[in-house]
């Protein structure tokens, strides 16, 4: 049995489309998945900086964000043979505690939560295996890192990539 | 350089003068610290179990708690020689979360707050030494415990011991 720590945004959770759904609505813009590749919103759109972080601070941002395609059903059979826990990054953003907790019970019910970690600097992490957008997150980690691809890492390479949550499955249960 | 984690309630943050405070107000009562010696409030008037824990759900409970005495000044000391972490298991009252991040803020702005942690099962800690006052958590530790002096772990032996954040200072910096 190996320990898997698995990351919240991008990973099981889409946060791009709810993110993108709100800035083209307020801006009359339509940007899509693909304006991202290589880059982030608030790089693309400097000017709008501090707006488009200014979203992340609504309470309710992460409460209705979508579940990522194939994540809930790979993670229930992953956590069959191996101790999955969920690491997320939420100290970037304080007011997200509870909606990210309400949205991990909701849709994975069946993880325990005394798995759940809000942190920030994910070094602290003592796991087999990372699975994470953001590859700063395995500089300081012991584990092996897995680079779930999102728009704005398709350009990072020396890791090991993840693709989707079927590749995932793959690459554990294969 | 050494990664030193520590723990919120009974150790920098003085839960249980709180908790005997309100109980004894609400229920007509005179408890003291003393009384809780080997046990834990709960377990000392267990017909009045839920309404016990109820306290803590409120999201307010943790926001004023006293500081532990010491403990900021010697955080702060053994934060220019070693990495500080806070490890608080706050998945058990999830509405506590902005409270205690705020309580932090307040208390410890020294402390980067990339480097608090709010979990459930601390095994997922990556540190070289946990200061805590629950010994289950050293279980799957795989760093070095010290068990904070606290009423309900008095009789615990078997672990390193600190009394007071005095000790703690003398245990790292001497």
């Amino acid at each position: 049995m190996k320990r898997i720590a698995i990351d919240m945004d991008e990973v099981i959770a889409d946060f791009n489309t709810k993110h993108l759904q709100v800035f083209n609505r307020d801006y009359n813009e339509s940007l899509t998945l693909n304006d991202l590749t290589g880059t982030r919103l608030r790089e693309l759109r400097p000017h709008l900086q501090h707006e488009i972080i200014d979203y992340l601070k609504d309470p309710a941002f992460f409460r209705d964000l979508a579940v990522m395609p194939d994540s809930q059903q790979v993670i229930e059979e992953l956590s069959e043979q191996h101790e999955i826990f969920i690491t997320t990054a939420a100290m970037e953003f304080p007011t997200s505690f509870t909606a990210k907790y309400e949205w991990l019970k909701e849709h994975f019910p069946f993880l325990d939560d005394m798995n759940f970690v809000f942190c920030g600097d994910k070094s602290i992490i003592n796991a087999d295996y990372l699975i994470d957008d953001n590859a700063r997150h395995f500089q300081r980690f012991k584990g092996k890192g897995l680079l779930f691809t999102a728009p704005h890492n398709r350009n990072e390479t020396g890791y090991t990539r993840v693709d989707n949550w079927l590749e995932v499955r793959n690459y554990f249960l294969s």
